[in-house]
């Protein structure tokens, strides 16, 4: 493997730029046909074009409802043969404890509502009723629109004497099928909850109703000299309370942080429609507990957000890109550690690849290109710089990866040397999810683990599985948060119980999370015990019964419904 | 008043340091005697040799039980008039649904603990029983030493099924009564517990028992290329676990922000004695109500703290200081806003005092020296920056201090040269609280407010108070951090009367913290509602019954006492 002498590595690519490297087109929020392509999985990160979704086909999807049909098509399309689409496939009875809506219900919600925000309509039922992979579908026949947190409370209060569950849904972009009814939960929709009420800017602290879309609060704010501490590849339909409830990390979180440590305060509706004011705007209040951070995280099941209070980070105006190859993944880790040390927090992503996932990329991707054609390295890192200025930011970047190279932690490297090169870039990174997809049948995972251990699940994988698949590892290097990919030609049980649970108690036993971001809404509800002490998960089933009796606040998801009972 | 010219600005004081720019003697953690100075309040930030305990004088006294005799000694140092030492003087009953302790209790406690971790020893309780500022003062006859989690966790069920209070204890260096019995509560004492337990190099994660002193963390991670997140005048003496369950701030507060975005993990023992594992080192985790959130800031209320994971960051090489003068109170609030824009994440510290402040260090402190002895200007700031490139951020600090000179923003200004200067800048700000208790009575208040708010209480409250009082302001500008101090020739009850409500009532009005810092402990359990909504106390007093149905963990602390019968 020819290493690349560091005069000509410095000679190579060189820029930065004043505004955001990647174009992403938005997804918009409230017309599920233009947010989603079918079977198209989650871009983890920034989305580009390559993510165009084909809107007339859904379309003509979204009207039908019969889950087949949404089979057929993924299996035609991606060689993807099983997908669960109703509650049925997962097992929950609804339960018995709800109540069935009935006219009366509508009446007082039309009354209270209008009727334009008291949603029967099938189609625009349908679309809420299926989350953004076409994964889960429920069966809801109402969806309701609140204009205004006491309209919320209401609503919750009517629901909670009534025993009619609801689910709290804001862009209905989460990944985890908590975002929308298993049967027939009342949808509570927060769109129309949009707007901006503060912004101080000696502190930077915005305070905005839940229903905020993440990218219009972006660029409201851009203009303000602000940015907001978290971005996703969702951020043009994700709202900014679907973001506190997940506790959406994302790409900035290397920099900016959790949730828990931005999120300034809140307003929560509880199951009986009280009204939490914790909507603080202090970066410092130690009086009492700070129940805040409950609900941010908690994905529905403990209140409704309904306005929000967050501190934002100063907009910064230079921005470096570069992607280098390392021989092993003991150099990356060692890079990371380098790259914390000296260039601190000017590092706004670190991410990596194996050289299984960059194939994969540059066999099924248009236009993807390798910027090392002529050789082949074991694993890629991707490490992105935002400073306040222009040409020191620049050089350090550039001071960095010479001593890196000449330590050899680094085989070769390149920065990108304008928009074109950082998108090209950027789409290697981007196109995994995609690639992984079109090269056959996908086992996704996404796994928090310590990042010494972090590659590991990936090597133990391949000899499990021999032949039959190919297993690729890439992800979030810097937050120690793993994609595990496992493509094989057609979706087999058998290869499925090599995978689980082999590899969420391997996460445990790792002390690792088998949720870094996602959270675990319906889907992982009854894997809780792989991550968390069955007493840490006793004491969340009674805060969950503290806080919401009658368990109307999106139920069968987060926790076991075994524990609820 | 003569401003500078720019030039000669720069031409100034100009240095930067490899090496902490203050050294601060550490403050001995097993032995209040050398700890603490009687009515030596806070010294909010970093403690210097100005704070030399008399600590022959103190020993006499701690032999004492009489508060008389404590007032005395007050009144005749410093000339403070009226101290609250015993529970009588706060008005609460001691609960009768608590046992008193028996020999059966004690035969137990030293079967369990061995003899020498069960102490009776008058000497050492009479110093368990009273707080770092002598204000709080209980009658406990039992101090235990537990050496492990499973001790505290045999202790905890014991003392449950007994309906024995208790009181954790950290360094015993908090500032509202929390960490001091009321009553006869039993003293656990987590000193003994102070190993560290890992280090993860690559994440800079620390894992170490509660009992671990901040300084002796800091000295460990030094060492390895890290530092702790957090940093307190405290910090010889204060424990981790104190400081997570005070959510302590402290000086590097703006720097690396809250305890609850850096605690990856708690091990906490709940009443009953059941213990929670939550001590993941994961910095994405969303599998889950995030539990630990409950217990940071929770002045163990909720549950005693025996591990902790926190994630620590580069340790940086280069550190500069700068002391600064400003005409009004807007170009500090524009100060700040600038040198975040400009200096972004470099500042570590960003303080600010009234000219009246200034004043009375000048006045009272011995060595304390004006910067600027020919003019004098209404505020002064004082800018750290940490960062990895010595020549380019003094540089960029240079630069950035032209500029707010050039731009009116600062009227003078000096860089320290070197650790002298600097340590003579941080005395100024340092000293300013031992300067107004030898000044007089003094009333103070620990707010914390909207930045652009932040003085407006300073100067509503000096005509309210006219000629009998000075009122001078101070503190953490960076974080909205107002120490207001009210100075008058004696205590007063009909000064005290024109200042409380008042000062809570403007505090509550302008949506500010009562305790910014410090926590409600004793102090202030029963005002809480000045900063928290009725239904957010609710709940809070819900959720601690469902953790501690006995009410064993701490009473009379955080809480109004008549929300927990
Ligand atoms: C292309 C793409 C990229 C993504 N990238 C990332 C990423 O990088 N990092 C990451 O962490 N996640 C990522 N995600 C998933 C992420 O969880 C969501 O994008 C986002 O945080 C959810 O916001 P939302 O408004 O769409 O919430 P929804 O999907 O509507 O809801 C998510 C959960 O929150 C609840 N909820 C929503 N709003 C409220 C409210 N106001 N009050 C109470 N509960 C509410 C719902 O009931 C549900 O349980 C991505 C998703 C997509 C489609
Ligand atoms: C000189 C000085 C400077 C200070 N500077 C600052 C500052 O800059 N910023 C700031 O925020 N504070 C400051 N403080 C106050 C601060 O709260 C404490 O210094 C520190 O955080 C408390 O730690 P400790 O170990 O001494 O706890 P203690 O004083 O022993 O206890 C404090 C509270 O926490 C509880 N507690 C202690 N340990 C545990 C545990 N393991 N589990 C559960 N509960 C526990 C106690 O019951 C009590 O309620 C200062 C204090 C002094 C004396």
């Amino acid at each position: 493997m020819a290493r690349r002498r560091a005069s000509q590595f410095l000679a190579g690519y060189c820029c930065s730029q004043s505004h955001s490297l990647v174009r992403r087109p938005p997804l918009c929020s409230q017309e599920p046909a233009s947010i989603s392509a079918p079977g198209l999985p989650h871009t983890h990160g920034k989305a580009t074009s390559m993510f165009k979704p084909p809107s007339k086909l859904y379309r003509k999807l979204n009207s039908q409802t019969s889950c087949d049909i949404m089979q057929v098509h993924y299996s035609r399309t991606y060689g993807i043969h099983q997908r669960s689409f109703t509650s049925a496939a997962i097992n929950i009875q609804r339960s018995p404890s709800f109540s069935k809506l009935n006219s009366d219900d509508i009446g007082y919600f039309k009354s209270m509502l209008g009727d334009k925000n008291v949603v029967q309509d099938e189609d625009r039922l349908s679309a809420a009723n299926v989350d953004w992979m076409r994964k889960y579908k429920g069966s809801s026949q109402l969806l309701l629109l609140p204009r205004n947190t006491e309209e919320v409370s209401k609503i919750l209060h009517h629901c909670n004497s009534r025993h009619l569950a609801i689910v709290p849904q804001g862009g209905n972009t989460g990944l985890v099928g908590g975002s929308v009814p298993v049967y027939d939960e009342v949808i509570i929709s927060l769109a129309s909850m949009d707007q901006i009420i503060s912004l101080d800017k000696v502190n930077g602290i915005l305070i905005c109703e839940a229903g905020c879309i993440l990218e219009n609060l972006n660029s409201f704010l851009a203009n303000e000299g602000f940015i907001m501490p978290l971005d996703l590849g969702a951020k043009g339909s994700c709202q900014i309370g679907g973001n506190v409830s997940t506790n959406a990390g994302g790409l900035h979180f290397i920099r900016y942080g959790s949730l828990h440590g931005n999120i300034l305060g809140l307003e929560v509706v509880l199951a009986d429609g009280t009204v939490l004011d914790m909507l603080g705007t202090l970066r410092k209040d130690n009086t009492g507990y700070d129940l805040k951070h409950l609900f941010i995280g908690s994905e529905g099941s403990l209140g409704i957000v309904t306005k929000v209070s967050i501190l934002t980070p100063p907009k910064l105006l230079s921005t470096n890109l570069a992607l280098l190859a390392c021989k092993d993944f003991l150099s990356c880790q060692k890079l990371l550690l380098e790259a914390k040390r000296e260039l601190g927090e000017a590092i706004s992503a670190f991410e990596f690849m194996d050289s299984d996932a960059m194939d994969m990329v540059l066999a099924h991707m248009d236009g993807a290109r390798n910027p090392f054609p002529s050789s082949s390295y074991n694993f890629y890192v991707l490490i992105e710089t935002t400073g306040s200025d222009e040409s020191y930011d620049k050089a350090k970047l550039e001071a960095f990866l010479l001593r890196s190279m000449e330590g050899g932690l680094i085989s070769d490297g390149a920065i990108a040397q304008d928009i074109n090169q950082a998108s090209s870039f950027w789409q290697i990174r981007e196109g995994m999810s995609e690639a992984t997809v079109k090269a056959g049948a996908v086992y996704k995972y996404d796994l928090s683990l310590p990042v010494e251990k972090l590659y590991d699940i990936v090597e133990e994988m391949r000899p499990r599985l021999g032949e039959k698949a190919k297993v690729v590892g890439y992800g979030h290097l810097g937050d120690g948060n793993l994609h595990l990919n496992i493509i094989t030609k057609q979706y087999d049980n058998n290869i499925l119980a090599q995978i689980e649970p082999f590899v969420y108690e391997w996460t445990s036993t790792h002390r690792g999370s088998i949720s870094a971001e996602h959270g675990l809404g319906l889907m992982k509800a009854d894997k809780i015990h792989y991550s968390k002490s069955p007493e840490t998960v006793q004491l969340m089933a009674s805060i969950k019964k503290l806080l919401d009796p009658s368990g109307i606040l999106n139920p069968y998801k987060v926790l076991p419904q075994s524990m609820l009972q």
